[in-house]
């Protein structure tokens, strides 16, 4: 009877977690073996394009899992005291961030007052315990001391490591065998199905972030190998947990502050920290957070003990109905970037659903009322946005179509494998040949890459300039007027060489009316089934990105 | 005859006052409802546009004045208690932020010994209690325990609230009942008047920026509502104190910091911010202050006893002649934006004595000698930009009048009313549609719109990237050059298809030539007088910004 | 026998200064007098552009020792106390930070226990005054009590200042005097000697900024000074020494901060600052430096009783192998900006150990492994920068050679003397007339001062969107493709008029060719001697920036 029950409740437990609706933080027993399995099935390693490129020394850091392998420069087996004797001279600056850091004394931990905003760590060290007795790493009623360099460089609980054969630089995994409602938190962002394919299952999300990286046709496509693995110094998130817990310090406190997420999330296609940091909320973290309120406490205390008067990056993106784990994907809607496809949907229960558990974050301060009304308008600023942005894209693939680009017909080379050429594509924000990409494609690429994110991700952080004149909307009103001039000329002198009359191009009638349902999508969705192939080729250029993600 | 002494002092400082002479915060007796009567008398509501929008859900909150009713969904009458038993739960965030204010225990302020920085908190709650007595919302010998919800959201001294009926979002109304000095400080922004009518009355000011943005013939043609109301998030101090008092803290403290002006005051076109945060000012702040000033100490002590080694933004424009105030225009001169109104009126007595009273404000650090080579330096550089946008305006202006902009004559529509079309118009930052704009006048609205504003910013705020390479004057550079190229392009091409020899656009000529007085002042208000028409209708379109505002 | 000894000695150690391989640090016992000598021996002055312009009143504080005389308003001779009675009124923001600065009160750092962070003081305070005992400004047994106003403005020790003849804006001897050590560092960069002459002897360093400006031709034929002399107003470290050390507190903890280079390095072709604060180590530093680190600790103990996490501008830039000094060039490599003339020599011992000393640095916390692979790394994403920015170049080069640039034969002034024309020259980023500079010329004059920088730096300071997509790299595709378009338009254009074909530009074969050994560098070399002339008068346009300065 108990056992029925018991296996009832862990399927139903286990099926809201799939779904994701409820936190895995809450009781449930993480199988370590199944999800560590499931990690490394999953990983893709150098994925589908793997011939095209090779690995430069620099990128084992970023995926020590496929290409790490120890020096020889230094031979011999060495102890956790070793380690130290050696490191606190060699990279002193390494050993004193461990030592400085809660790894390194799990007793001071211990002695901690209630009262104290870390006592919470206690309990997570029992935690950590149980998982490691489970795994027998530990022994029953022997209580972890310390974590020290060779737990992480070799194993838990080894004692000794042959320097030249068995140093690891730890993985996801690696930190996962501790801390194992982490892990299992982050690896559950790959549940994720967007209900239109919008996205491919798990996408965009932390735990594939490598994987949409080397899927990404340009990437692989790259002869500069320098400058393309720059893309890889963020997308390793799905490698290592150092993106956010800094190596040797590994500081929780560090991970809730909005600077731990500025070196990925700021920039031309995802300035989230910009935002955040000029709108009201950022204002109050530069100006009361900095010195008031105190990162050590958890997430879920950060009102009532940390004494938080602002969201951040971390209480708005890891919560979820009230609960907080290190799933930031469930709230998910618009994701990296607006497409039709997204815009289109928003009426779905999918969309919805989310959207309620958006105003339910919200609420935290702000009156349902408000924030309800806050999100539409975010909504339909994001769609007049994008408005103008599939406008400007009618007009340049329509120029394509009719080969009018400057150079399409005497110096547009194809970009390398396995890359393809497609007007606006997003390869050419990052390679150039001859005339591919010409001015009118580049200027088309900065918007749907760039100024439709911007204004997107403006509005929704609230930073007024954002997505009104500074970036965004401004931005993208510039952008189509230089391609309408653009378009204009060209066909001005398509005209005087031919003799017949230039037109105004048909493409840009679309700006100003809705793209959601009406006219707009009806077009939009003939262009497509009437096989516009310059309109098709561009889509296939955005696909290509996440080719493999989109499942397209 | 003491009446009559009475009557001779209360006029002559009420006469001050209205000039900006002295600081309201003399222990001037401020008549709140002559001040309330004049608030609500004075502002404009929807404005002259009103009938070409209609207000979106959000902006109930950023003018509650005229948009805001309470939700229905919340029925029944509610003590302050109710107030709080409830919303600790529904917006706890709310909620702490008050319960950690100086308004939810006035008691503990009472309390602060002499030598808190906080203590002259004590004397603000004995002038508010004299507020509050005179407009009999408080009893004589009564005192204020507590500012809580309802006496914000209802009414101060409302025992009992009707949620769906009586709840009301604060306006300036609200808090200057027992904020009075501050009220009256605010409001007397509007009191500015400019010598040559470069602005209407009151403009450019805090205290009227709601009507600045719906009296923008732009803003109010806008199709994209939601878009439109990202200018409403910052542009509704007139309605409100908790732009720079973020409820439900409404923190001096906060409001002394340079971020809390940073969500208003960054971008293209208002780019102090960055300036100030990129000056030796701002470095100082950084690296000193965030850790050693003590905000918490009013601004008339910040170097005394807050122990500042450099200014903020609101140490300098607080201030006039050694008092601060909430009145931020007494030493307003150069204003939003460079003009030739204002250039060539810069030795008029208005403008001199404001500059006289900059002066003061720089040697609370500097020498006077340092001060004027600076703030002379300062002015010829501003002008110097505003010669090179100048030039480039009567290119442009010249290529409309003769037809030659690309699409001129196949595909202009017009703006949406009430907006004008305009060469280089303010609406072509926020609108287009075929070619208008083109792109030459796309360059040259950047150029008037945000260039120019940045160069006097980045010179004034002291930022050397500001006004040289990185911003303003290399800018102007690549914006005049661009024009120049454009100009030639489409006169060659014109030339080409006509038969005529091209010419160099005479209207490049003024370059380098001053604006202030010489032919190049000759030549603009000849260019007015003979009723270049072109040239008037650009005008027209910066007018149309602010049409009623400069009673041109 | 001693002496000969301490010969041997004195020489090896100066030889070793010489080559920079030790620190100045060690107990060096520097000469004032002859290091002051060659401070002024060195000095440019105007320099040898100086008949073109004329300092604007301003400019005396940021070169003193040239252009500054004492004010006449303030006449009488005055003693430290008259300073502080005076001062204290008429500037008492100055007064204020003094007061609260090590000068005030030496004898406060004295009394400080050897626990405390600035202990280390007192060793300087003993070292300051053996430095004013062998200069007769402190008798033997005398110790300092105070640094005081009349000691910078008038001299150390001096007891009587005439304000109207003698008053003084400090230089770097003044502060040398005391501090003679950093003095001594701080001039010793001006030994640099780049080994194939890149740049001509101490530079590029702070020691020379103000002869970098000077000898500028573009600088000094602006003939808008006001915005000109923008660039002293960071230009001035070779004068003075408050750039860094902020007048008047003169805080070395201050200093450390890297906000403290903020105001100078930040922008369009110096971005350090904004790419350290968005890489790991600046987001180390927002996060945990701001709060926790302790910035009263010399460098060399950053990481040991600093509590350092992570390095800072600083940490970085003042060691070599190390040692900390004022002398911050002695691992500079790729200096100011990246060029073929370094791309190609960087297998030379000059720059091999100088990358050494780097892996030195970086293995405070990065093992020597990580260390190479990053610096590698970073050296060929440079040059992959770099061979976009020489592919465009010849492009532009062979259209101003062709005389096919927009209004090249119609409308192209000549730049201002000494400044002189060229296509694409750094004077077309502040100065334009006419057609001067084309569109294509700027575009290119922005790839190679900005882009390609920014690529560069980005890259050597982690910051990933810094040399992918925000900044460099991404920029520099833009720029290419802006530039190929031009071009092919250009050329069409002419083909239509002159009836010949138009030919896909040769220059722009280059592109993805490495320049470093191969047919890309015999290419440059033959065009150089073979008397491109074009490409000649672009390097030269280059060289005019730093004609003095490279020997070329």
């Amino acid at each position: 009877m108990k056992s029925l029950l018991g296996w009832i409740l862990t399927t139903f437990v286990a099926s809201l977690i799939g779904f994701g609706l409820i936190n895995t933080a809450l009781a449930v027993e993480h199988d370590f073996e199944k999800i560590k399995k499931n990690y490394y099935d999953t990983h893709p390693g150098k994925g589908s394009h793997g011939k095209f490129w090779e690995p430069i020394p620099i990128q084992k850091y970023w995926n020590p899992k496929d290409f790490y392998s120890p020096p020889q420069t230094i031979k011999g087996e060495f102890t956790q005291a070793d380690c130290v004797g050696c490191h606190q001279t060699t990279t002193p600056g390494a050993f004193h961030a461990w030592k400085s850091s809660t790894h390194s004394d799990l007793e001071a931990i211990r002695k901690l007052p209630d009262s104290d905003a870390r006592a919470y760590k206690k309990q997570k060290i029992s935690e950590v315990e149980n998982n490691l007795r489970k795994l027998n790493l530990l022994k029953k009623g022997e209580s972890l001391k310390q974590v020290g360099c060779i737990d992480c460089h070799g194993g838990v609980g080894v004692t000794k490591l042959d320097h030249a054969k068995a140093l690891v630089m730890p993985d996801r995994v690696s930190c996962g065998t501790c801390h194992l409602n982490e892990f299992a938190e982050a690896e559950s962002e790959k549940e994720q199905e967007w209900p239109q394919k919008q996205w491919a299952k798990g996408h965009p999300s932390h735990a594939v972030d490598w994987e949409a990286n080397v899927e990404t046709a340009t990437w692989a496509a790259m002869p500069e190998r320098e400058v393309a693995q720059g893309c890889d110094s963020c997308h390793y998130q799905q490698n290592k947990c150092d993106g956010c817990h800094t190596r040797h310090t590994f500081s929780a406190a560090e991970a809730r502050q909005p600077e731990a997420c500025a070196t990925c999330h700021n920039g031309v296609d995802h300035n989230e920290f910009e935002n955040y940091m000029l709108s009201k909320h950022g204002t109050q973290y530069l100006t009361m957070g900095k010195t008031k309120w105190n990162f050590e406490v958890p997430l879920k205390d950060h009102v009532n003990k940390g004494g938080y008067t602002a969201p951040t990056c971390q209480t708005c993106h890891f919560e979820f109905k009230g609960e907080y784990s290190h799933n930031l994907v469930r709230k998910v809607r618009w994701g990296f970037n607006p497409t039709p496809e997204i815009a289109n949907n928003l009426s779905h229960p999918w969309f919805e659903d989310r959207k309620k558990a958006w105003v339910q974050t919200c609420t935290l301060c702000h009156s349902e009322s408000f924030a309800k009304a806050y999100l539409d308008t975010a909504d339909k600023g994001t769609i007049q946005g994008l408005n103008v942005e599939q406008s400007a894209k009618k007009v340049v693939n329509k120029l394509y179509e009719d080969g009018l680009l400057v150079g399409q017909k005497t110096n547009r080379p194809a970009p390398p494998a396995p890359e393809k050429d497609a007007a606006g594509g997003f390869f050419q924000l990052f390679w150039a040949k001859g005339n591919n990409p010409s001015r009118i494609e580049r200027l088309y690429a900065d918007m749907w890459e760039h100024d439709v994110i911007k204004h997107y991700k403006g509005i929704f952080h609230v930073n007024p300039g954002g997505y009104t004149y500074s970036e965004g909307w401004s931005e993208l009103m510039r952008g189509y007027a230089e391609i309408m001039d653009e378009d204009t000329r060209l066909r001005e002198a398509d005209a005087a060489k031919t003799g017949k009359k230039a037109t105004v191009s048909d493409a840009s009638q679309l700006y100003n009316e809705s793209i959601l349902g009406g006219g707009g999508l009806l077009l939009m969705i003939a262009g497509t089934l009437v096989g516009f192939p310059v309109f098709r080729s561009s889509l296939l250029s955005f696909r290509s990105k996440r080719s493999k993600l989109s499942g397209k």
